[in-house]
């Protein structure tokens, strides 16, 4: 019988997926399980989005261009230059959503065994493409005390070697909630420079800022041209996640010619979503003022909550609409099960991200869980509540 | 400045690709371009597909399950037990296309230097997602003169190294139209099974054969549970090209768990190409029943005027819209560029695929193109008989 291949069995799973059989089993019993672990969030898709998809005239559902179709593009790149990022349609590649945009951003700058820098805790999948493109994640670690600021850029420079091809940030963070300063970017910047890397940015929540601060793009800072890359996608801001639409944008030409190629070999992205994704780009601020309000509130009550429980250290996110949540036990990992198999209050209990799995070096972030407000107020606080009785009965 | 991967730098560039400055070259002098060069159908695709998409309600365009939404599934599986392939929803991942099929396939069953033995004229596609998965295509070559049928056993075990992991085969074939018997398909489980290997088989075209002749899938054999491996795509079966769906076949569950584990990192296959996918699966009858004759009759046309040209050699497609012809040439490619840039009949022109993109043998095909029939048949006659005058002019 012939095997898996060795990348195959290396391939991560999610931080969810073994969790499954557990949230099975709470379901079994009638339990109502509150989803603090997912980021699909539960805001309505823009109206004119889904409009535009009802009321489409397509005869033959064809392939568009590998790179997109050439209004879409053309009217990112001005969505783009109306946030202070200087790019025009030919720096685009529309990706199908904007984890094919993290591939194609490996497969273009990494071979085989080269290295990326990340900081950790970091979004779970970038294992999974760097597994299947053969490249090395290096993590450097963030940590909860500082917010899970920048690490210091003597951190950095330990860590690169001759294999080191970039660095890899989110921003704002998932799962952090971290968003970085201006400051920040501009070391980040000086570094790569310094040291002719890469800088890829994954701004797929860029939208989704709070308290009056502004997010900053790699691609507004001078001195990016050659070494930029952002990773992007309609999936959060829209909240279509299910499109599959996003992008990989730099002004370097060499990567988006190359990033083309993997683009070509796989034909096109969806035609539906363009189609949503292009109408999408028509929706009014008054949208993101009610979605980002909305998302403020609910931080504001999970933080204030989380705090009070004995015992817990929690992130203050700037961004996203993650957090990570320090609890008083040994392995969130076992405790997200218990909470799903032994534990409940009045018939509800909770499914949490146990954080280990944004973790690449091993054994950190043993008692992190992740949790995400994509739900309404009243069972966000209905959750956190169960939380907290959970963490007083439970024994590690 | 930071310099892309040279697997980037290594990634091929489609067969059709360098052609397109001629072909804007051929725009810009206002010729009419005849399409014989792309797998674009120019058909309809089922108005209930479509309508299905029209009449969404989605408020939420959300991520579906990364192995595809379980209705969909559950058709799919129906679908093929209504052709002999006798599978379950869990043998099947939805994908972003056959292309992501591949591409998962790929990863699965092989490391970096492993090796996929393919009998070449191969879908040229096939050169990327090796290149993208780091994997080596060992081509085993199949001739015109026995109108690409399977080379002997002995061709293949010739090739066959501790580095092998899988044959890979198309049919109906992109490009050659060639369609296997079931001995053929048989020779080939023996081989795979007599050496653990995987067989590959790319089916996107199972829909198209013509002359009264079957398709064979190789999960109709006996003996392939866990060796089988089918790649699918509604992209030409619905003329669904921009849906972006196929799927992954097999009933080797280590197989199907792997290939979850590359489609949980990107998330979901695209939703709404979902909806329209599974609304396809009752089309009826006399949609393929039309579509078919339509194909038959285009191929018998092209063929036959093909032939009459002289020194032109041409393969008999029984299956699939493509077809490899031989012409009197040295290089095609520079017939090619010469056709759009140089040559008209009255402002026509036409567009033709270089075969050598299709062949990783160096050298292999340079006097052969591929032509896919997916033009109505008027502009057909129109295109072959450019093609002729062209070859009557062109001189090496
Ligand atoms: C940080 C980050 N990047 C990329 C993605 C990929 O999203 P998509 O492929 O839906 O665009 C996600 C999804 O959760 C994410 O959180
Ligand atoms: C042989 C073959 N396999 C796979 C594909 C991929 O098609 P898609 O990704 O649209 O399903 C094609 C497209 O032309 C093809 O010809």
């Amino acid at each position: 019988m012939p095997t898996v291949s060795s990348k195959g069995a290396r391939m991560p799973e999610s931080p969810i997926r073994k969790l499954v059989p557990y949230a099975e089993i709470a379901y079994k019993n009638n339990k109502t399980v509150f989803h603090l672990n997912i980021g699909q969030p539960d805001i309505k898709s823009p109206q004119i989005a889904m409009d535009a998809v009802a009321h489409h005239h397509l005869d033959i559902l064809a392939y568009t261009r590998s790179e997109g179709s050439e209004p879409y593009r053309t009217k990112i790149a001005a969505y783009y230059n109306r946030n202070n990022i200087p790019v025009n349609a030919q720096d685009i590649i529309v990706t199908t959503g904007g984890s094919e945009a993290l591939l194609f951003a490996m497969g273009t700058i990494a071979d085989q065994g080269d290295e990326i820098i990340i900081p950790e805790p970091f979004y779970a999948n970038y294992n999974g493409f760097a597994t299947a493109s053969g490249v090395k994640i290096v993590p450097v670690i963030s940590k909860i005390e500082d917010n899970f600021a920048l690490p210091p850029i003597s951190e950095f420079e330990k860590l690169i070697t001759p294999k080191t091809k970039a660095i890899l940030i989110c921003n704002p963070g998932n799962p952090t909630g971290y968003l970085y300063s201006r400051e920040e970017i501009e070391t980040l910047v000086k570094i790569v420079n310094k040291h002719d890397l890469f800088l890829v940015a994954d701004e797929v929540y860029r939208e989704f800022t709070y308290d009056g601060e502004k997010h900053t793009s790699i691609l507004e800072i001078e001195g990016m041209s050659q070494n930029g890359i952002i990773i992007d996608s309609v999936s959060k801001r829209y909240s279509m996640c299910g499109a599959r639409i996003g992008c990989l944008v730099s002004q370097n030409n060499k990567v988006i010619q190359t990033a083309l190629k993997f683009a070509q070999a796989r034909l096109s992205p969806p035609t539906f979503a363009q189609i949503a994704s292009e109408a999408a780009l028509n929706t009014p601020q008054s949208y993101f003022d009610e979605v980002i309000s909305e998302y403020k509130d609910r931080r504001d009550t999970l933080i204030k909550l989380l705090e009070e429980i004995p015992g817990v250290k929690v992130g203050h996110p700037k961004g996203a609409f993650y957090c990570i949540v320090e609890l008083p036990v040994k392995d969130s990992d076992l405790f997200a099960q218990w909470l799903l198999e032994k534990f409940d209050v009045d018939g509800q209990t909770v499914m949490v991200a146990p954080a280990a799995g944004f973790y690449s070096s091993e054994g950190v972030g043993k008692n992190q869980i992740r949790i995400a407000y994509v739900l309404q107020k009243e069972s966000l606080i209905k959750a956190v509540n169960i939380l907290k009785a959970a963490l007083k009965e439970y024994r590690d």
